[in-house]
């Protein structure tokens, strides 16, 4: 509790006047005015958290939390709940797309188990941060009470604290928990109280019966918990998951700690609304990746005021759009440090 | 026009069987079905390009063409006609964005004057290839002849087949040229039929009297030229460019060696618009990479098919939008080759 208050507390604004420095370089160098489009106000964005007019950056690395969710006895997830440990173990086999996509482009993984419904597994690299084997089932009780949720919050600020510490410049978030667009689904509803239905999509490839069972079980989850969306940690606990309360700690930790984090899909989005309404001032740190199938993750960016990079209709979680946005952010600061400028290369500017 | 007509000749359909392999190999891999979205249907495409369920990789190239518009005398261009030979030098000298972009992702550039208005640059990096200094004013009368046109053609053919006999495995597309989004609206245009207003942008930065002034001079150049949409060829010689010529033919190049081709932005594809009008199995062969801020390039790539996998806002060309996406396609190639299957893996699949 202790840590999850001081850590919400110093997360302070970013540095606008570096930001409007970054913003002039780039102005300077040879390319229209704003041609770069998104790549300049990462630049910028990444020079105002930084706090210098010519960030850097160094380690990347990507924090994979995994938890599994009790809702899933109510049918809404076309796989099965052993799949949550078969994947974790996968990706400490390093066989998953995490994985491959993590080493092409140079980001560590980190592989957390902060909620898994099964028998521990024992791994070097396995965290093991275990809160409690899965979540109770929101659709007839609080999935979590109010010491898990907190507990689970502290488990990423603390993994991303250590990550930091380590040189991480960068940090990406990802999960993996079957039947976890469900909790992520009923927060948006709760934030911003709109239609279920159009904001629910197939998760991993419900069928259109599956479909109209989640939207029944949203709503169940909803009248049951009666969630307040005043209070973000009420509408984490009630209606959340271990893994969406990890990643909410880690963009909180990432943002305290003036760290760039780059959101991956529909559930990292879940925790980074989450962060969001904790404490606003966390949006500044966020970086959008990729545009997710699932139809509620545009709303939640646009809620945000975040436009994602990537289209490329994924729906797989892991960290996976986050870490190939992790290339474009590279780019957009290696452009602020090896573009000539006007004057150097004698470029005529606009007329 | 021999080059040309044998180019053209020669392109075939791409090897189906290959890519419903590569399919049959992504389906087993531990993803929900489909879950990697663009990243799988690329690696399909690769597979059904080079014939093999398991496409590879290897040297990445992208063919910058450079070109003057006669046009710009009408004031079309928020920069001075000068500034296409001041970037060109730019680019030798490795100070543009393109250079930064394609050194962060492993790719080589290479620099074409097939038309620049201004005395020649003597560079050893640099492809001489001059069809003529700049287009004629197509306001006025015909951009191009016909033995222009197809000559600037064979000189993207020649040099794609270049590289590709050097090991490029993977074309992009990038272009500089002062004025060029003005015969690139043209081209949409005419092919497209649609309204000039809705398909042309501001370019590098008109403001509205230069916006309002570019419909009016798109408008006279289809008036006096009156292109045929059903004749490409007489599309791109009357109101199109020397360096969209020269693009054309790197397209429908790389297609006739069966090599994958990726467009940059809204120059690039009304190349690409051209070469799939002139032989729409050319399509086969191309990737879009992103999204133009200027409005005519969605419907570009709405009339190929072409989905775009970045959303940058970018509008600078030079091809710095192609060298981003093939970071993603070298991923999906990875993904193929290093990802586990559900069996090796142990992980259930699908209930």
């Amino acid at each position: 509790m202790e840590l999850f208050q001081r850590t919400l507390a110093s997360i302070s604004d970013v540095d606008h006047q570096a930001g409007a420095a970054a913003q002039a370089r780039l102005d300077s160098l040879t390319k229209p005015l704003g041609s770069l489009g998104v790549l300049e106000k990462i630049g910028v964005q990444l020079a105002a958290i930084q706090g210098k007019p010519m960030p850097t950056l160094g380690k990347t690395v990507v924090m994979t939390m995994a938890g599994d969710h009790g809702v899933v006895e109510e049918g809404v997830s076309a796989y099965p709940q052993e799949v949550t440990p078969q994947m974790v173990l996968n990706f400490l086999n390093q066989g998953a797309a995490i994985n491959v996509l993590s080493k092409h482009v140079g980001a560590k993984v980190v592989i957390t188990d902060v909620g898994i419904a099964a028998e521990a597994i024992m791994h070097p690299n396995l965290n093991m941060c275990r809160v409690r084997a899965g979540t109770r089932n929101m659709a007839k009780e609080a999935a979590m009470t109010e010491e898990e949720t907190i507990a689970a919050i502290e488990v990423g600020i603390r993994l991303v604290n250590r990550e930091i510490e380590a040189g991480a410049t960068l940090v990406g978030t990802g999960e993996m928990g079957i039947g976890n667009t469900t909790p992520s689904s009923a927060i948006l509803a709760c934030f911003s109280g709109g239609d279920i239905v159009a904001i629910t999509g197939r998760g991993t490839g419900l069928d259109d019966r599956g479909l109209s069972l989640k939207h029944r079980v949203i709503k169940q989850a909803l009248d049951v918990n009666q969630p307040d969306p005043a209070q973000p940690l009420d509408v984490l606990r009630k209606v959340g998951g271990l893994e969406i309360a990890a990643l909410t700690g880690v963009i909180l930790g990432a943002a305290a700690r003036k760290t760039p984090v780059v959101l991956d899909g529909f559930i990292s989005t879940a925790a980074g609304l989450t962060a969001y309404k904790l404490n606003e001032k966390s949006r500044q740190y966020m970086i959008a990746s990729h545009l997710s199938q699932e139809p509620g993750h545009r709303i939640m960016l646009d809620l945000m005021g975040l436009q994602a990079m990537l289209n490329l209709d994924l729906r797989l979680g892991e960290g996976t759009g986050a870490v190939l946005a992790f290339n474009l952010i590279e780019a957009a600061v290696k452009i602020m440090h090896e573009m000539a400028t006007f004057a150097e290369a004698g470029v005529s500017n606009k007329e």
